[in-house]
């Protein structure tokens, strides 16, 4: 895959009061073509990542909308796949750029959230699940199920838990754009108000406004990010409909199917930006891609005896979680952190529902 | 492009009282697995068109749904582009499959608008319309102004735009999945209640459930139909902001796409599955293809003085509207025409919002 990163843009994370959807998707587009350094008309097509706008905001068709702020009005769609709408996003603009089809492509990531009660925002993201909301199950909620599950089976503790979480919150304080910048300690976590046992409300992502794009092409680029590979992994929609509750299998597939394609092993890889939707989803997420055996994730993932930095942005709990924007967020960051110098390959891992869909993608130094 | 349709299903559209969206869409899935004689394993991605689920049916992620339908679970993911979704999955499984990554793919539409009330499908679809909508503007109030417009300026009458209601209902008689099997006169499509003048109930294309799938391949492949090409325009979501309200640019840049790449001339397609969500949207696109002069398709289009048949299966008006499978249905009746050795050369036009986007594909018998 030739396939380089040729611009990226991360807006500010969090309750976004002054911006709509509209202004958001405006601002990643812009801004995204402004850090390309790239005239309007090289972007030939445009991927728009995004889970729930039509009920949101109740705007739908935002490939339009992103495609009429360009004069030239380059072909949009929208993909979506909850959660993992954003690593979708990018795997469709690589095969159109492997189509051959096209040659520069965008994709745009954006969610605005805060237009919806708290409540009404829940049952929005619910809507991801399966016939388990039909019996009320939020997404915290199963995601307590697999937390139950893996401290009953791994020995995982209370404590491991919000070691991620305080891990996450001190990471976001390098990040400008991250939703919050505070530093907890394991305390904290474990005093904030419990939402579905042992999930607390400091285990959980928060609802987020933001968007994040890149540009992708096959041309010469003077940027020094190349996307090496994608995998998908999927699984059924409902846990109770799964064999084993104790890892997330499309994660598992997804991570086989990427490092395959990239022609990379799972040892060189530095960093990963992975889907800590909950603290438990983090560890499920850092023993499924392989960096740990099952069960050794917990109380090593945040020390020095791991072998990938994670999260470095913060991750979905302390960057935020604009739900579209957040896969297309992961690339973008690992790019900038690659352009950087302070890693040369890097792996992005974002999921949907829980862990229906999984998609990895390997970033590496352009050699 | 070496894309052969493998296999196509087509259910049966209407109020569907029986079926749920997830009952739709296992059946579109399993039927056009069937049809092609394939084994499970050969389907190696999935891609959903789907508008607007979330809001009719409370289910997002049908990426998922999908893929956990078939024991092997292949990656999935949602396409939206309003009304055109079925079109844009079309495009997007076209370049899976160019990229390479993929050899046989599958395309399933699907939607259950009869979940919620006539009143709330209507608000839904408005979703789709841009800050239009803050005006209190429904689809048929902006393809009455559309209507309006070429009544003025081409002197489109009254009776013209009948006549196609006439023509799709009567085609669709002999289409066992259409919605409507009632021949209809003028003088009743006249005589049916206003609802934004001059376009009358019958003028408007219903609303429906239904499945629609196809499956493409680039492996070798019994059946006798190519997607030749397909190509995608965009214009503005409002239109307010159009320069012109003569005709839908993104369709006319689309149908310029899709012949330059299918390699053939507009002279020598013989059939075209058009989007007419309302009578007047047929002849804007009869127009905008380029089968007729501007003005001129009205009282020509339903006539022997036509060059090409317009809408055999009925169409959006009779054969109905799912909103998600119309495109991709649109795909998998032109395919058994030229299959049934009715038509060599055929052209499916796919539109989303008032012509924000359109996507056309040529289908052609297998050389």
């Amino acid at each position: 895959m030739h396939i380089k990163v040729a611009g990226t843009y991360i807006g500010k994370f969090g309750e976004l009061w002054e911006q709509s959807l509209s202004d958001l998707l405006k601002e990643g587009l812009r801004e995204v073509v402004k850090d390309a350094q790239l005239p309007e008309e090289a972007i030939e097509a445009i991927f728009v990542a995004n889970k729930a706008a039509g009920s949101f905001n109740e705007q739908r068709h935002l490939g339009a909308l992103a495609s009429e702020q360009f004069a030239y009005q380059p072909p949009a769609m929208r993909i979506e796949g909850a959660c993992a709408s954003g690593g979708l996003a990018v795997a469709a603009a690589a095969q159109a750029l492997m189509s051959g089809l096209y040659q520069t492509v965008l994709v745009v990531g954006v969610e605005k959230m805060t237009d919806v009660s708290s409540a009404v925002a829940s049952a929005i993201l619910a809507t991801a699940a399966s016939r388990e909301k039909e019996y009320g199950s939020t997404f915290p909620a199963l995601y307590s199920v697999l937390a139950n599950y893996h401290m009953h089976h791994f020995g995982t503790t209370r404590r491991q838990l919000s070691e991620v979480v305080v891990q996450n919150h001190a990471h976001a304080l390098n990040n400008p754009q991250a939703q919050f910048h505070k530093a907890l300690t394991v305390e904290q976590v474990e005093a904030s108000p419990l939402v579905a046992d042992p999930l607390r409300l400091l285990d959980c992502s928060p609802i987020s406004d933001g968007v994040a794009a890149v540009i992708l092409t096959t041309r010469e680029c003077s940027r020094q990010t190349t996307l090496l590979g994608f995998g998908q992994g999927q699984d059924t929609l409902a846990l109770m409909d799964r064999a084993d509750l104790g890892s997330l299998q499309a994660t598992t597939r997804a991570a086989k199917q990427a490092l395959a394609r990239a022609g990379v092993t799972r040892q060189q890889i530095q960093a990963a930006e992975v889907h800590d939707c909950f603290s438990i989803a983090e560890i499920l997420a850092a023993e499924d891609l392989g960096f740990f055996a099952k069960g050794e994730a917990a109380g090593n993932l945040t020390t020095d005896r791991s072998p990938v930095i994670f999260n470095p942005s913060g991750g979905l709990k302390a960057c935020g979680h604009p739900v579209g924007a957040t896969g297309v967020k992961q690339i973008a960051f690992l790019s900038r952190e690659i352009e950087s110098g302070r890693f040369d390959l890097a792996l992005a891992h974002n999921v949907g529902g829980s862990g229906a869909t999984a998609v990895v993608s390997i970033l590496g130094k352009t050699t």
